[in-house]
């Protein structure tokens, strides 16, 4: 028997024209679907953690799903722990690691997820916490946190918010329809229609269009030890991206 | 007698269409003088240190100075110790300032520039090390340096290659000429033809012309201590931007 996880890996969470979650709520609800009543979000990314738990509740209400969200807890391990299943929102991933590290977080969403096999959805700085480690992050380092290591939910990293270098963009951002990665065990599939690019070990580049199979089940979990980062480039780098 | 120091901090070191350095080599000799005869280069922030040190002696061997590689040199901390100027290239600001600490160059550099009052020259990933911190660096953080923490020569952050959000730009880059400040005890000169945006206290925006006097003179070094990055928001964040 394999692992049992399961991730929906969203780049990001507001496309152009489209309201919170909008462009992928189908896809939210195809994967937690009716066995799942309640979500646990994880609104660390963003400094207004009540604001930012409103707009998610309200979204997830519309979807059928019930919200709590961890910082009303006093016991966030324990909230984990309880959990049904757990969204992780975007904003600074720089300070959603370190408010993970800071809640003593890291193992017990790990434990959750690859052990118990509850659904893992992430948006942007939530997608890039849920892989190998934060070196891949585009955004800015405003706070510091005690590792680049993060949740490792899946042997590779992301860089959300790809924007391809040889295309001409007009960096307006968002206006095509944003790519997610489906992780079934250890198969990964690509949905959205904006494609990805996969970089191997710092040499091969390869671009896939929508609905591929991603050939992970090669890779083994390779972690670091902390602060080893020069085994950064032996880990896969998936990029997912929308221009 | 105030603080001795002089530095000359560049956005960027290459402008499109022209060469390593060529946009800003006046300011160069106008800054170093003819009293400096060489310059002790910092490659830290690539890869490839040889190479960038070739590219670097040529450039200064044009405009009249030798150069010494800081790589090259069996004894760092000595290096810095015999310096008569200093000049830290850009690149990859997470490498060079993790490279800055591990070979135990902060405190050497701070006391040569600060109190001996030596020459220090910055460009792109070299400017964000001079300032209090790279918590306002763009670069992707494919290492992790002790501490985010920076030299701390002037007591502001810079983000280099900033971007104007209001603009609409083509993301092309480096079309217009880049900005520099030029630093000379508690006055600063900005330099060059596109201007800058300064951000106080996460607050105040305003937005400056070239060759203006910045007003840090009321502001004093504040230095956090190591992890303290809540006092981030306390020093002045100083953006020399090029579109």
């Amino acid at each position: 028997m394999g692992c049992p996880r399961r991730l929906l890996l969203v780049s990001n969470s507001t496309m152009h024209g489209g309201g919170y979650l909008g462009h992928c709520q189908q896809h939210i609800q195809s994967f937690l679907g009716e066995k799942v009543k309640r979500v646990l979000f994880v609104p660390y990314a963003l400094h207004d953690r009540d604001a930012y738990a409103r707009t998610a509740r309200e979204k997830f209400a519309s979807l059928g799903y019930e919200l709590d969200s961890i910082h009303e807890s006093c016991d966030p391990v324990e909230a984990v722990r309880k959990s049904e299943a757990i969204f992780i929102g975007g904003g600074n991933t720089f300070r959603l690691l370190k408010a993970l590290y800071d809640n003593r977080l890291i193992q017990e969403i790990r434990k959750r997820v690859l052990e118990d096999g509850i659904p893992y959805m992430g948006s942007s700085a939530g997608t890039n916490v849920a892989t190998v480690s934060i070196n891949t992050t585009n955004d800015m380092p405003i706070v510091y946190p005690p590792s680049l290591q993060a949740l490792g939910l899946v042997p590779f990293n992301i860089n959300p918010h790809y924007l391809d270098p040889d295309v001409k963009s007009t960096h307006m951002g968002g206006l095509r329809e944003g790519a997610m990665l489906l992780v079934e065990g250890n198969k990964a599939t690509l949905q959205g229609v904006t494609g990805a690019r996969l970089f191997l070990s710092c040499c091969a580049v390869t671009d896939y269009s929508t609905e591929f199979d991603c050939p992970f089940t090669k890779a083994t979990f390779k972690f670091s030890k902390e602060n080893e980062n020069k085994k950064f480039a032996e880990v896969w780098h998936f990029v997912v991206y929308h221009l």
